[in-house]
């Protein structure tokens, strides 16, 4: 396995290409807890993966960098290896699935390396990276399921223990487990009483499924918002790490995911991934034992698609009070819709949308119904709302 | 006026309350000149008025203290003022405009302040807080008019030179103009030679206008997302100081702002909100002189409000290619919806909403039109599914 040593090589290694990424105090994620966020959506590239593909590509000979890597991925991975080799003065070839959304094509495009768009999915594009392995002698970088990979994920537990020596608790997303397994690695070695958990999508839970039988499981499918750890199969490195390493591993659904990400922007004015945002929905939603402990949540990334991020935003509205939609059943007579918005604007709610329908839904064959969403200040507000329109005489549907 | 030693005093007061925010480099915000970013938005109570209101605090007699402080502002400033009277141990009183948002007055509570809501405006709310300093006696603490608010804005000055002492560009927003007093005065006398722009938001250019006809001008309407820099006449001091040490102010539009707070998010993963992101839009659509040199834009705050954040990313989406809404002429026949559809989703795009118009708007009496918005990669994207529905034959309005 690993040495603590390699870690610190590796944070040697990684000094001049990495940003320092200082915990962030968090105080209204969980009030009954002290937390901190270990920000790596603010390091280059938008995730932690640089570090792990940097320390790699360092660890190779002359010969192998001179061939240099190829490696698969439709995410963060990608743009970690692209601009590590860029900075370790390499080529890279980068295989992406050939449906990934442009803004992930153009990111890796623009860190330098090649990139190679592969009809299919994910598997497919793996294949293909592997057979480009064998054909062309270029040097696999595994997303996760390799010690250098691992130790210079590991140097996150260096630095969050250097800037915070009486952590208490470190909670970590985990999707193929290379970043837990270093950090957890690292921590236990240098403090064992800190608590590391784990953090994974509930659509997602290979490795949680895997530990819970005491062997490696391959999840059949799997579906979360948090794409970034959204794997099918732990690695055989990783799973032995956190075997031996982590405390727990829970999950967390996509709404919980949602709140957190949608919390982070609010609260902390920072733009998480779904994947990143897993250990601070964790810590929001009591998935895990910190109560009055010195808590440190990693957010892993922060490369979410802004078309994502802007119905995550809608979601979590609702889910807060601060949008609401009503259907309500009417006459079809002139003069209503112009009432009800009366009651409504009175109320101080602020209209966004309007839909009229004549064809169905209605009660009475001269109604209509009417759908309107409208921007709200909480829960209290659109009762108030309700109350109003219902008793001016309007039915709710 | 000032003296530089009012502005080292004031780091050191502001040392255990604020937290130090470390630049951050933003190579693709201009790729022709060297940006760094000084994130103001992740200081505490989400913006830099923190700084001012504290260090106005501590200068303040035990009488005055114990009086307590009064405060108008629907934004930042009452964040600041409520923190930073809490952490001194002093009764703080925030005025509001009775319109303003849940989510500001919940904000300014928590932070500790006793919150008056005051129907009317935003000068009704101000005209209370006088009417309140009058009559018990409160200390007014003014959001940018104050020569103490101003050595406490400086103190970002101070920090810029420590971390970068090679900075040869500062791009500040401008509201009142506290913030840039502080910072251009502090800048200006340590190290004359770097340059200090200022921005505003076009639709409220009151300083501008003001340095233009080189006196105080009040202006009579002011529109612009950017409200926490919607202020219609600058302070007598920060007048001055802006006369004195800002080179240039220039204004950014609406549009340059969303696009930079897309940018932000995009590329920084940071939240600004509209007045944050200003300094960011100047450099992006090249409103000052920065090619090839070492420019920080600082970001001043990221209160910006979860609805206003979705409808900037909204327009943001359509403004680089990658959401399309299209409106076409149909016949009104069965499968008419569905072929249409067919060629979309073929092409690659997403649709998120259709509206079907029977009414208005068709070249034929037995025609409907169709409006249709979707998710698209970029302008060449939509460019092929325009051509692809004009190919087979659908009318595009």
């Amino acid at each position: 396995m690993l040495e603590l040593s390699e870690i610190y090589k590796a944070a040697h290694t990684l000094k001049p290409v990495i940003r320092p990424t200082h915990l962030i105090a968090a105080p209204q994620i969980n009030p009954e807890s002290e937390i901190y966020l270990k920000p790596e959506n603010l390091q280059y590239t938008g995730s932690f993966k640089l570090r792990g593909a940097y320390y790699k590509i360092s660890q190779l000979s002359d010969e192998e960098k001179a061939h240099g890597v190829v490696a698969c991925s439709a995410g963060n991975h990608a743009q970690g290896v692209a601009l590590a080799a860029t900075k370790s003065g390499i080529s890279s070839l980068i295989c992406l699935p050939a449906g990934a959304p442009i803004s992930k094509v153009e990111a890796t495009k623009r860190y330098g390396a090649d990139v190679c768009l592969v009809p299919g999915v994910y598997d497919d594009a793996y294949q293909h990276a592997l057979q480009l392995r064998k054909e062309k002698g270029y040097t696999f970088v595994h997303p996760f399921d390799d010690l250098n990979v691992i130790a210079g994920q590991g140097t996150i537990g260096l630095e969050l223990l250097d800037e915070m020596a009486d952590v208490e608790v470190v909670i970590v997303p985990i999707g193929g487990g290379g970043l837990i397994s270093g950090v957890a690695y690292t921590i236990k070695q240098l403090k064992p009483s800190v608590k590391v958990y784990g953090v994974q999508a509930s659509g997602a839970p290979s490795m949680a499924e895997s530990l819970a039988r005491n062997k490696i499981e391959r999840l059949n499918a799997i579906s979360t918002i948090a794409d970034g750890i959204a794997v099918k199969e732990p690695g055989v490195n990783t799973f032995e790490f956190c075997q031996r390493y982590v405390d727990e591993i829970v999950t967390v659904t996509d709404d919980e995911i949602a709140a957190a990400i949608l919390a982070l922007i609010e609260q902390q004015k920072l733009v998480a991934e779904g994947a990143g945002a897993v250990a601070v929905a964790a810590a929001m939603f009591n998935k895990v034992p910190i109560k009055n402990k010195k808590t440190v949540c990693l957010v892993s990334g922060g490369n979410i698609d802004v078309t994502i991020l802007s119905r995550v935003i809608t979601r979590g509205l609702s889910k807060s009070g601060r949008m609401f939609g009503v259907t309500v059943d009417l006459t079809d007579q002139p003069g209503q819709l112009s009432t009800l918005c009366g009651i409504i604007g009175h109320l101080g709610a602020n209209i966004i949308s309007v839909n009229h329908e004549r064809t169905s839904g209605s009660t009475q064959v001269n109604g209509c119904t009417l759908r309107i969403v409208m921007e709200t200040r909480n829960d209290e507000h659109i009762r108030q709302i309700q109350k109003g329109l219902s008793d001016a005489g309007y039915v709710l549907l």
